[in-house]
């Protein structure tokens, strides 16, 4: 553990916070500091909260007096600008001064508050949640480099040790792609468990709020902070309230885990398939035995999910559209969201259908495995400006590779976390892939877990970014 | 009680059947006889099965060896043509050669056979359940007048006492509408209560299966051999399997019921609104509750259906539409099945949000009323042939009058029942609708079943049918 705490795991905040080791207000000021230093280079962060000291110091005085905090107190915690904030503007990465959003704390901003956490700030975002670029965001990892989006500057953010965890928003990736890009951890939780209401919508049959952290722990602290149900979201889940912690030193052996050949193995580059196998010789060597499969239906998933993200968009966006407001998007956003209008119901229903025959295929294959795994990317971080890359040998554009691994459980709702699995020749970070049944979290967070512990890319920081 | 056993209840006839006193032969032998001395005129039956009576002779057998058989051994349920069965073909209602249907049981006709029913026939449908005339089945109320639809055969049946009860589908009303019309019960359960595996798909999020009987006491006996998850439905739900069936004498003093004030209150012919007086006055006198309210939202109800029904079903024949057999089918169905191509996803899209802001608007009704009220359709049965209808001065097509009052609890979902509560000046009957929240079927049938106990109707017989 290094000696300034801007770099520990949130859970290893907390925990010296309440036990008196760290005060809440020097966290505030660690991170704060590091703002002023780096972030006019990541540019992470569109807002910082002007009472985040004021809240630290208060804490610092309830612990003082002996009182017990929740879970979170003192954790420095930003959250993606389509997160809306009672003391903080929100603007979900637009310049469209005629579009505006309400003051008031979003259900997950309120959660995080009512577990002890300080807002530090907003992070930036591509405009309403679409692209995964985040311009004009860097990796920690490499400055000409993509942070990946949508929630680029959450994951640039954790990663560059400039809070203590982020929350990011995931649609088709914008959780998984920026943590694997940028190397923290990013869970993208069962479809419903956490609640969405105050969250400036992008899909919302596909959209996810989830956060990225430096470890497995810290996401299931933070997840376990923000289930329960949300009245004002339709998909909400009332799922029971449960510990997701993983144990201390979680074991794998004996566990199942399927690989899926087709789809999640094709265009992967050579780096990251490399990864790959070394992950899986790693598995087996562990006592982990790894299932085959194919799911010939994800063949139909990248139409099935731009129509219906295309679609969901558009009809969010629709007043905008009518107004004519959406000619100051940014020119990538404002040809989705007037592409969406074309999309007819009739396609709709089939990309549904899709979906309900994608939640089949997966449930037959959970039959015999626990979890599945893939790479979180068939990329790495792409210099920013580019937009194609060779992958062995096949031109593709970065933005359609980056989200292929990522997507599929956008549409089937299942629980889906990266974690750092180690980099490529470049030096840029790899994700790993774990995903898992319907509400499966405590297995998914039990096997990252464990992942982790011997992989030790959770310490490692980017260089510059000391 | 007739001595003629073809228009007892359901629950009588197989009581009867159980004790000995009737013969699951003679319940066969005297519906056919019925079949053949009535449906040459009024059409309700487009198949009869050719091991009816062999499967009665096999539940005599049984039951003189004393076997316990199952609670609706030996009823004769015939099932609406777009249930499929494996020893009758299915079509749906179309006469387009080239559109054929597997002969396997849907799994309500299996459910049903294992609880011991005998499946008399297929029952005749307007074409791909489309429509609300289902020609050319008459009423058996006035043979000049349409029977309702889309589940026509259903009503018709059971009204003129061809079949101990009918299956029918509802997507918009097309149980409840005949039955109201025909003057029998017609529940329609909460969506995913009742798997739909087998049944030809309508508009898959507004397709319910359902029972049409003579009594409430019938439904709910079908109603507890049909529920239980249908693995290959995604809607059906894992509901427990509850005893249905209302007591002997049912007390509806303390209901608390509401009344909608506007859209179920609009264009309501004066026999339909003074018979819903007249109810109202009844259950006021029987210690009822009413409490009044209005629902906005549901002015665009109408437009939301629509999009929702139209996009579904061209979804369901795109295979159709685009190999050009559309132009085989009746042109009703066939100008909505290929206006529903122009649906757009965002309309769509709309469509349901505003599904959900209903739900919400009747959890809310539901906050301190046990059930809402209203007249299953503004008007009774109107004449063959006939497409527009002075309603109280209002010219108004009779498809378009019919279904108002029946579609909003598809696009909520909520069970809803329709119970003969009189008749008109023309002798024609009128039905109460009696509608609560997702899985109150038990307090939508008490309330019910008190309701029918005082009102003489399910003992009348149309004239001419004795």
């Amino acid at each position: 553990m290094s000696n300034s705490p801007s770099y520990w795991p949130l859970h290893q905040q907390v925990a010296a916070i309440a036990s008196g080791d760290l005060s809440a207000r020097d966290l505030v000021l660690a991170y704060t500091e590091r703002l002023e230093a780096y972030d006019s280079q990541l540019a992470t962060h569109v807002t910082l909260s002007n009472s985040a000291l004021e809240e630290a110091a208060a804490i610092d005085k309830a612990l003082a007096r002996g009182e017990k905090l929740g879970p979170l107190a003192g954790a420095c915690i930003s959250v993606k600008d389509n997160y809306l904030t009672h003391n903080m503007p929100t603007r979900a990465g637009t310049d469209v001064a005629e579009i505006s959003f309400p003051e008031t704390d979003s259900h997950v901003v309120a959660k995080l508050r009512k577990a002890g956490a300080i807002i530090l700030g907003k992070t930036r975002m591509h405009e309403f949640a679409w692209g995964n670029i985040t311009p004009p965001t860097r990796n920690p990892w490499n400055t000409q480099c993509v942070p990946g989006g949508s929630s680029g500057g959450s994951a640039a953010a954790v990663a560059a040790g400039l809070c203590s965890a982020a929350m990011g928003s995931d649609t088709g990736g914008s959780v998984r792609i920026p943590a694997t890009l940028c190397g923290t951890v990013g869970l993208k939780p069962t479809f419903g468990l956490v609640g969405r209401t105050g969250i400036v919508p992008h899909s919302w049959s596909l959209d996810h709020a989830g956060p990225l952290t430096r470890t497995v722990t810290d996401a299931a602290l933070i997840l376990e902070a923000l289930v329960g149900s949300d009245a004002d979201d339709p998909a909400s889940l009332s799922a029971p309230e449960i510990r997701y912690q993983p144990s201390a030193n979680p074991t794998i052996k004996g566990f199942r885990i399927g690989v899926i050949r087709n789809h999640f193995s094709e265009r992967i580059s050579a780096d990251v398939a490399d990864n790959f196998a070394t992950v899986q010789e790693w598995l087996k060597h562990k006592g982990v035995e790894i299932q085959e499969f194919d799911v010939p239906n994800l063949d139909y998933g990248l139409g099935a999910i731009f129509a219906i993200e295309l679609a969901s968009s558009s009809a969010y966006h629709e007043q905008a559209l009518q107004s004519g407001l959406t000619s100051g998007f940014q020119s990538d956003v404002r040809d989705l969201v007037e592409m969406g209008r074309l999309v007819s119901a009739v396609d709709y229903l089939h990309a549904e259908q899709l979906r309900s025959e994608l939640c089949k295929d997966f449930a037959r294959i959970f039959n015999t495995v626990d979890l599945v795994i893939s790479p979180t990317s068939p990329i790495t971080a792409w210099n920013s400006g580019q937009w194609e890359l060779d992958i062995e040998g096949s031109l593709e554009s970065v933005l359609a590779a980056s989200w292929r691994f990522t997507y599929p459980f956008n549409l089937t709702g299942m629980p889906a976390i990266s974690v750092p699995s180690g980099f490529d020749g470049k030096g840029l970070p790899i994700g790993l892939q774990i995903a898992g049944p319907p509400l499966s979290e405590r297995k998914v967070l039990t096997f990252a877990a464990a992942f982790e512990a011997e992989h030790p890319h959770a310490e490692d920081k980017p260089v510059g970014f000391n």
